[in-house]
C-alpha cells in the first residue's frame, strides 16, 4: 500500500537511519508485521516483540535499540509516533484527490459574498450574503454558510456543516461532516412560568489550525464570542456552550460538553463524555478522565477524573474504597457486635 | 453597539426610573463596565461592586437600591434578570436581518405542499407531497420537510435540519441547525439470534413556542405520537426517544437523553447529560443535576441528583461520604486491632 | 387505524388462534383496549389485567392461556412481542408510500458513478465520482456520497446524511438523518506542544443488515476498516471512533461512545449513554447498564453497569453500600467513641 524507503522515513524526521536502506511496502503491528513491512514501538511495553518481529524496518526510541536484533533496519528517533504520523501522511498525500478550484453550478453563492478564485466549492452549497471564504479552501457539498461569516485560507469544510452568520473562522480550519457552528447559545429568562428568549447576539471564532469533528455543536455567544484558540481539536458530537473560551492546543474527545461561560485553558485533554459545569475555569495543562464531572475550576496542571471530578489518584482511590465498601459493611456491623459485647462484659450500657 | 436610553430600558418591563434618564451605549458586567454603560445586578451576590461600578446605569432589584451611590441612574424591578433579556431583545430586533418573502429558485417544493406566500424558503431546502408551512415562517437553505409534514406560523427552521414525514410542528416553533424531527424509534423485536425492525408508524408533535437546539433528535412513536409540550425548549444534542411526553415550559440542556415511553412533567429542569430511563415518569417542577442517572419515577417538585439519582440533599451527603471513605477504611482498620486488642485483655477469642 | 383479522395475526407468526376469528381495527395495551382492539400481553407482570382487558383479540404465551376468560379470542405464541411488531410490519406496509424509482432532476450524480436504474435518489442529493449505489435502494433529498463509496441493494438512507469517501455499506442498510459515515478518525502525534494530524487513510464497513439511527458518527479507520458487523442496530447519537470493530446482532444505544481500536462483540446490549475506552475487548452476549463506564475488557457473557463498570450484581451491592454510607460513617464515629471509652475503662492508651 505505502511505498518507501527507510531512509525516507528517517528523513522525515530527522531521524537516524541504523542498517540497511530497505524497500517498505506497508505499515503493521510489530507482532503482525510481514517482512517488507513498517512497524513502530510506540508503546515502551511492547519492546519485548522486537526480538521476533518480522518487520523489515521498525521506528524506535533511542533506549530500544538495544533491544533490536543486529542487522535489523531502524529509524532512530525520540518520538516514534510522530514519526509513524509523517509516514502516513506522506502515503496519504500519494492517494489524495486534488480539490479542483471553482464553484459548482449548483452551488448558491449570494453576489454580495467573495469567494477566492483558489476556492473549491462543491455542489449545492450555500454561501450567504456578506461571506468571505479564503484561497485554498474547500467547501464541500451541502454546506451551509452565512450572511458575513469568514473562513481564511487553506480551510477544508466537509460535507453538510452549517455555518450560521457572523462567525469568523482562521486558516487551515478543517469542519467535519455534520457540525453546526453559531447556533443560537441557550439563554432564557424566566418570565413568569415562561421562559423569554434572550436573542444570542454574539459570534464565534475558531482561530487557525482548529479542527472540528463530526456533529459538533459550538454556540454562538449571547453578548461577545465563544472562542476557540489555535490549534485546538474537537472530536465528534462536542458541544461548546455560549461565551466559552477554549485555548490553544486543547484536546476535547467525543460527547464531551462545556457549559456556558466557562473558559477552558491551552494543552488540555478532555477524555470523552466530560461534562464541564458553567462560569468556572479549567487551568492550562490539565487532563480529565472519560465521563468526569467538572463542578468547580481546577488550577493548571492538575489530573482530574470521577464525578465530582477531584484530583484522579485520590478519585481512584475513592473509587477503590467503593469497591470494597460492601464488606467494609458487613466488617463494620461485626466491629459493631464485638464491641457490645467487649461492653457487656465491662457492665457499660449504650443505646444504640 | 446598542443604543437605548434608561427610560426606554425601565418602560421595557414596567420598571422604576430612578435618577437621570441617561444614554446608554453597551452591556457589561458590573466590574468591567465603562461610563455609558447599563450593568444589571442579577447575583446578590456581587451587590457589593454597586458600589464601585463605572457603569452608568444599573439594573436592580428594590432590596439594592440602598446598596448604590446616590446620583447614579437605577432600574428598579424585581426580575433584573428578565430585564437584562429585553434590553438585549431590544438590540437584537434593531441588527436583525427581516427575511424577505418567497421560494428561493433552486428550493423544491412538491407541487402537492403549501407554503404560505410571506414563507421564506431557502437555497436548496426540500418540501415534500403535501407538507405545509403556515405564514411567515422562514424555512432555511438545505432543510429537509417530509411528506404530510406541517409548520404552523411565525416558526423558523435553521439549515440543515430534517424533519420526516407526519410530524406536526406549532406556531412560533424554532428548530436549529442539524437537528432531525421525527427519525425512527428504536424498536426490534427478538427473531431469534436476529432484530426484526418494529416499523415506527407513529409521529412527532412539537407544540406552540418550542425551541429545540441544534443536532437533536426527537423520535417519532411507534405507534402515537412522542410529544413536546408548549413552551418547551431543548437544548444541543438532547435526545428524545419514541413515545416520550415532555410538559410545558421544561428546559433540557444539553446532551441529555430520555428514553422511550417517559413522560417528563412541566416546568422541569435537567442539566446537561442526564440520562432518564424508560416507561417512567419524572414529576412537574423537577431539577435535575447535571449528568444525573434517573433509574425511576421522581415525584412533582423533587431535586435530585448523582446515579442513580436520589433527592439531591442526600446525594450531596452520598457524595461527600464518598470522598472521605479512603480514611474511614483506614479508621475502620485501626478500629478493628483495637477491638483484637480489647478483646485479648479480656480473654475473647474471635474468628476473624 | 390498523385493519386486519385474528385469523392473519396468527399466521404472521405461525401462532394458534383460539376463540373466534374476529375483526381487529385497532392495537391498544390491555387496560386502554376497547372492543375492537388487539392487545399483547408481553411482560407477565401484566397477566393480571387479563381478565379486566375489553380488547376483542390478546397475543399471549401459552401459559397465560388460562389466565383470560372462555371465549375471548387468543393469538398464542413462545414470542408475543415479535407477533405484535409483525401486525404493525403489516400495517406500515399498507399506508408505506412505494419511493418511485429515478433520480431527481436537482440531484447531482457524477458521471462515473453507479446508480441502479431501480435506485430512488432524492432532490439535491450529492453522489460524487466511482460511488455506486445498488438496486432498489433510496437516497433521501440532501445526502451526500463520497467519491467510490457503495451502497448494496434495498438500502434506505434518509436525508442530510453524509457518507464520506471509500465506505462500503451493505444490503438492507438504513442509515437515518444527520448521520456521518466516514469522517476523520481522531488522531494526532505529539510535535512539541502542537498536535500533528494523522491522516486518516482507512474506511468503513458497515455490513448487511446494519441500521445506523440519527446523527450518530462512525469514524473511518486510519489504516484498514472501522467494521460495523451484520444486523447490528445503533439509536441516535452513537459514537464510533476509528478502527472499531462491532459484532453482529448488537443494539447501541443512544449517546454511547466506543473509544478507538475497541472490539465489541455479537449479541451485545450497551444502554445509552455507555462510554467504552480504546483498546480493548466487550466479549459476546455481554449486557452492559446506561452510562456506565467501561475501562477494561468484558469477557463473553457478563452484565456489567457501574463506573466504573463491574458485574451488575456487585455493581448494585456497591451502588446500595453508597446509599448506605452516610449512617454508616456516623456509626463508626460512634463505635470509635465506645473503643476509647472501653479502653480508658481498662487503661489502654492510642494517640487516635
Amino acid at each position: 500500500m505505502i511505498r518507501v524507503r527507510a531512509g525516507q522515513v528517517a528523513a522525515l524526521t530527522g531521524s537516524e537511519l541504523r542498517g540497511p536502506d530497505v524497500d517498505l511496502s506497508n505499515l503493521a503491528g510489530l507482532r503482525e508485521a510481514q517482512p517488507g513491512d513498517l512497524a513502530v514501538l510506540h508503546n515502551p511495553r511492547y519492546a519485548k516483540f522486537l526480538g521476533e518481529t518480522r518487520a523489515s524496518a521498525v521506528i524506535v526510541r533511542p533506549e530500544h535499540v538495544a533491544d533490536s536484533p543486529a542487522g535489523r533496519t531502524l529509524i532512530v528517533t525520540d518520538n516514534p509516533y510522530l514519526c509513524w504520523a509523517k509516514v502516513i501522511a506522506l502515503y496519504a498525500e500519494t492517494i489524495r484527490v486534488k480539490p479542483v478550484p471553482g464553484v459548482h453550478p449548483t452551488a448558491v453563492v449570494d453576489p454580495t459574498a467573495t469567494v477566492d478564485p483558489t476556492c473549491t466549492v462543491g455542489a449545492h452549497a450555500v454561501i450567504d450574503a456578506g461571506a468571505a471564504i479564503g484561497p485554498h479552501t474547500v467547501v464541500c457539498p451541502l454546506v451551509y454558510v452565512g450572511r458575513n461569516s469568514t473562513i481564511g485560507r487553506d480551510g477544508l469544510v466537509y460535507s453538510n456543516v452549517a455555518i450560521r452568520e457572523n462567525c469568523t473562522i482562521g486558516d487551515r480550519v478543517i469542519i467535519h461532516c455534520g457540525s453546526v457552528i453559531g447556533g443560537d447559545g441557550f439563554g432564557y429568562a424566566q418570565d413568569g412560568a415562561r421562559q423569554f428568549k434572550i436573542p444570542q447576539v454574539g459570534t464565534v471564532v475558531l482561530e487557525d489550525d482548529v479542527e472540528v469533528g463530526c456533529a459538533c455543536t459550538i454556540d454562538r455567544g449571547v453578548f461577545g464570542p465563544t472562542t476557540i484558540r489555535r490549534g485546538t481539536k474537537l472530536d465528534n458530537q462536542v458541544q461548546v456552550a455560549h461565551n466559552v473560551t477554549v485555548g490553544e492546543d486543547t484536546l476535547l474527545i467525543a460527547q464531551s460538553a462545556i457549559a456556558g461561560s466557562t473558559t477552558v485553558g491551552d494543552r488540555v485533554v478532555m477524555s470523552g463524555q466530560v461534562g464541564v459545569h458553567g462560569h468556572i475555569r479549567i487551568g492550562n495543562d490539565v487532563k480529565i478522565g472519560a465521563q468526569a464531572g467538572i463542578t468547580k475550576s481546577v488550577p493548571d496542571g492538575m489530573n482530574v477524573s470521577g464525578y465530582p471530578a477531584m484530583d484522579h489518584i485520590k478519585a481512584r482511590r475513592r473509587e477503590a474504597a467503593a469497591m470494597m465498601l460492601p464488606e467494609y459493611i458487613n466488617k463494620i456491623n461485626r466491629m459493631e457486635r464485638r464491641i457490645a459485647e467487649l461492653e457487656a462484659k465491662l457492665g457499660i450500657k449504650h443505646d444504640a
